[in-house]
């Protein structure tokens, strides 16, 4: 039986102190307003930037928010674009969290999306005050039919806790509560703050115990049975063994906890997309990017031949993995070994042990091949920027701790194939998959990355996805972030046309003048920007061998045209599986 | 008692013949697919664009609706915009419902504001086949949990009737049963159409019967007595009445039955924010808006004076009434007499009757003073586009059946205090309040008016509002639309500002080059489209007297400078009430 880590335990310690705490008397300690007290647990976690738009029932707390000396308020053009914002934040900027405050609805897809792909954001929303919510007057921004709830109810439906803080005596809990949720579980949580509360006066004395990102310890007796298990089948499997990582191992902070595993046994390891980045692409016994059946022939025959995977941190999904089965698997609260789940079994803890027992294969675990994952870039007789040639390409052009950000469409399907940089960050939203997600999204991660002191922040996105969100590149204007955009200009939704409607005019779009969009996006000086359009494969070469764009020293926005109807390797091949599970009977 | 109208009678008929229809066995009809069935009954009830963002779950129906030979599809740029054009469109297309089919989440705060604001609209979800909804792979697109429900769950919140359609046999029923709901009651439904069912064949029998718009007919002897009780109440008040018309005169059908209450009873008539242009604010007997406390001194005396209030159609709300009582209503499907409710006993079938009964009434009537409707350019020694000249000053600008949009702000509350032309349409969401809204709505209801032969298309929106929704001008110019969109460059969000925070940076927004906007949107050849910088009184009348402007021969935006602290009188007032009643506690 092994004993708890340090931090586990002190974890566990500040829990039961802030249990503990809610049953005190009022105590000696100076007051603070409920809404500081919010900012202070907020500016606990990391968290620098607010994302939203301002709204009648939450200008109060905003004025706290635009006072307070570490938390900016990033003015939002609307309510999705901030929540999806907060969302891209939230990844780049590991063990914090997103933050967004706006009115509702509007923002309801962008909390669904976090919690699909598990990302922790905290919704505020500014409510009516609890006076009104208990006499429910006819107001505006109401159904006008007196049910307060029904937003409530809808975002219920996607975050995994709720707080109404009606209560001044219960606020500092309840607040302790949802953040807790939201840190250790990775996953949206909705507060509403009634107009009425924000200034309400409450002890600040649970402030002095942080809040435990950490999940409970595990049991050490089931944790041992656990370990013995998975050696066991370790040793069946005679060293046949494969690491597979995906999106949880970032998310659940077990970065660390994977990387040891996998340099201190050797056992060849693979990602899934939504897992990119989170293991070194350059490290030797890496093999790239298995998305089940539209993997490369290569990585598919290795990875589907293992005895045994050990898959950390998966989050399943038919464009992540592109079937459904899986061996074992290590979560964050739990553990399955085969077909035996063990709930309270988490990984952050578990792996190190893991790792511990399973050293001792690691000269028979290097022997296990493991394909090279290069990207090679193909001659091709032409000019044009093809797909196949595009993604190689700028797999050159990417640097270490580069903020890489690809949308739902040709720019996730190409890019998976690429090997990226050293401690570089790869975002995109490969389960929920919303268009137009990364625009909003990249303005939260280039915030991010500047607190991290990352390097570029780069987004990849197509034209017809820019359109649904593109006042967000305003707000990356106004706050001075200089993200290179990359507009991937193939007339259209190129992604439908492969699943449906090829030549389909509904699949078409405007076409707007892409360069001339940041001068009047708010830079009509041209000083804060730079754009550019490229026609032919030297076009392109060329300006990413010109220092001053690779440098990114203002924002700038390439409109790349592109052929109409050419896609990426791996997604010709998913619209093809795509295509059948999800037939129109023809007429 | 009196006899039932024939139209109403045979809309019981046609309801009871469908609901026969169910229980018949297999006919000889023509065979026709699901998808074909719904347009057909769409086509029925005139409807001429279907808006929307193609998605993977719904390009088989579009490639339907891209056939069909008198519904169109209108691409929009995303779905919120998509769902707020479904919503403009119906509200101009009286008789006929908006329509649009995307995602989901994204669009629910348009759905939302259709419900609070009783607007017929049909939300069209493309989803997986049945097969996969019980299956439940985990498919992009999803929670990734298993609830393939969570979607329409959060939309049951906003909609007053749902179907999925998973079985052919109950296909057409449930088609019609939600399309019915949608037209008498005048609120969004929602149908989810399953990937698989799209071209499954039904029979086409039921398409020959039509839908009934009209609610169930009145009970003949409840009629009677309501109909003597509220005439014994008018002759109680010694004819001292008045009567004020709301939003649901315009939605349920009865414009035709107020405006002969109204002209042959002679009574003072004034309108609700959201009634406006419901009946002719020409009218020499029409006394203008009254909007509660806000309303003109004249017209609050004037109202809440009267002994009664013959209320027909109210949407009660703050902002549209500013004040939550009433003594009487006429609504679609029921009458409120004092403190008496009359379930069943709707206004469509009743107000003839009364008018009937009333119009020996009318010498008394016509002596009850009403104010003077007017709007009077103020003299103002500046050059300054301020909020008290520009109203009155556009008032002389609009024409008869200008369709005439204002965005909640300083917009909305600015035209309600200027009389509109004959049979112009005033379109505003007084109640929800999105702002952005105008936007999609704009787009919507110009191609409504198109259908309807009515004249201009004119919005006016905030610099802050217009931020929310811009990519929606791109649709316009696409599909060839006209509108006139003045820009009310003032710096951000003034309402808020009103509200709380007047210098707060949280109600700054970015300053963009608003007239170069449509060139970058689709019209780089600047030959659909003008744009305009107005800085002064003199360059506003001065474009506002061109021919060429004012005959709305291409797209036109108008940006016109104006100051940061200036609100209209309405505004004003509205946010020293919501100040009172929404404080913040002050530290």
């Amino acid at each position: 039986m092994s004993a708890q880590p340090a931090s586990s335990l002190q974890a566990e310690v500040n829990r039961l102190r802030l249990q503990l705490e809610s049953f005190q008397v009022e105590d000696g300690s100076k007051p603070i307003a409920i809404g500081d007290y919010l900012l202070a647990r907020l500016e606990q976690l990391k968290v620098t930037s607010m994302f939203g738009v301002p709204g009648d029932f939450n200008l109060g707390f905003l004025d706290l928010v635009e006072d307070h000396p570490t938390i900016d308020w990033v003015g939002n053009c609307n309510e999705l674009n901030a929540a999806y914002a907060a969302d891209g934040y939230a990844r780049v900027k590991e063990h914090s969290i997103g933050l967004f405050g706006v009115g509702e609805l509007s923002a309801i897809n962008g909390i669904a999306g976090a919690f699909a792909e598990r990302v922790p954001v905290l919704h505020i929303a500014g409510v009516p005050s609890t006076i009104q919510q208990k006499t429910k007057p006819l107001l505006h921004h109401t159904l006008g039919d007196g049910r307060y709830d029904a937003y409530s109810k809808a975002s219920e439906n996607f975050t995994i806790s709720q707080a109404n803080i009606l209560d001044k005596d219960t606020a500092a809990a309840e607040i302790d509560r949802i953040l807790t949720d939201c840190i250790t579980r990775a996953r949206p949580v909705y507060l509403t703050l009634p107009t009425n509360m924000v200034f309400e006066k409450i002890s600040s004395e649970r402030l002095k115990i942080p809040l435990s990102r950490l999940p409970p310890p595990n049991d050490p007796e089931v944790e041992a049975f656990v370990l013995d298990d998975i050696v066991k089948l370790v040793e069946e499997s005679a060293d046949d063994v494969i690491i597979l990582v995906d999106a949880c191992a970032i998310r659940h902070d077990a970065r660390e906890e994977v990387n040891e595993l996998i340099l201190k046994t050797g056992y060849p390891v693979y990602s899934a997309p939504m897992g990119k980045t989170a293991v070194s692409e350059n490290y030797e016994r890496y093999g790239g990017i298995y998305v089940g059946s539209i993997s490369h022939p290569d990585i598919k025959e290795k990875v589907e031949s293992a005895k045994l995977i050990l898959s950390v941190g998966c989050l399943k999904s038919d464009f992540n993995t592109a079937n459904f089965t899986y061996s074992m698997c290590f979560h964050s609260d739990h553990t399955k070994v085969q077909y035996a789940g063990f709930p309270g079994i988490g990984m952050k803890e578990l792996l190190p042990l893991l790792t511990a027992r399973l050293q001792s294969c690691s000269a028979a675990a290097r022997k296990i091949p493991v394909p090279d994952f290069t990207a090679v870039v193909p001659k091709e007789d032409n000019d044009i920027i093809s797909q196949a040639w595009l993604w190689p390409t700028m797999g050159k052009f990417f640097k270490p701790k580069d903020v890489i950000i690809a949308e739902t469409g040709t720019s996730s399907f190409g890019i998976v194939d690429i090997p990226l940089p050293e401690k570089s960050i790869f975002v995109s939203q490969i389960l929920w998959g919303s268009i137009g997600w990364t625009v909003g999204s990249t303005l939260g991660a280039a915030l991010a990355a500047r607190d991290l002191g990352l390097n570029r922040t780069i987004l990849f996105i197509g034209d017809g996805s820019l359109q649904l969100t593109v006042q967000e590149l305003s707000v990356m204007l106004r706050h001075g972030l200089k993200p290179i955009i990359f507009v991937l200009n193939n007339s259209g939704y190129t992604i439908e046309r492969f699943l449906h409607g090829k030549e389909r005019k509904y699949n078409d779009i405007s076409n707007w003048n892409w360069t001339g969009l940041l001068g009047v996006l708010g830079d009509a000086a041209g000083t804060l920007s730079q754009s550019y359009t490229v026609k032919t494969k030297d076009e392109l070469e060329a300006l990413l061998a010109t220092p001053s764009f690779a440098e990114a020293g203002k924002m700038q926005l390439v409109e790349m045209m592109m052929p109409k109807h050419d896609a990426p390797r791996a997604l010709v091949q998913q619209a093809e599986l795509s295509g059948k599970t999800n037939a129109y009977v023809a007429i």
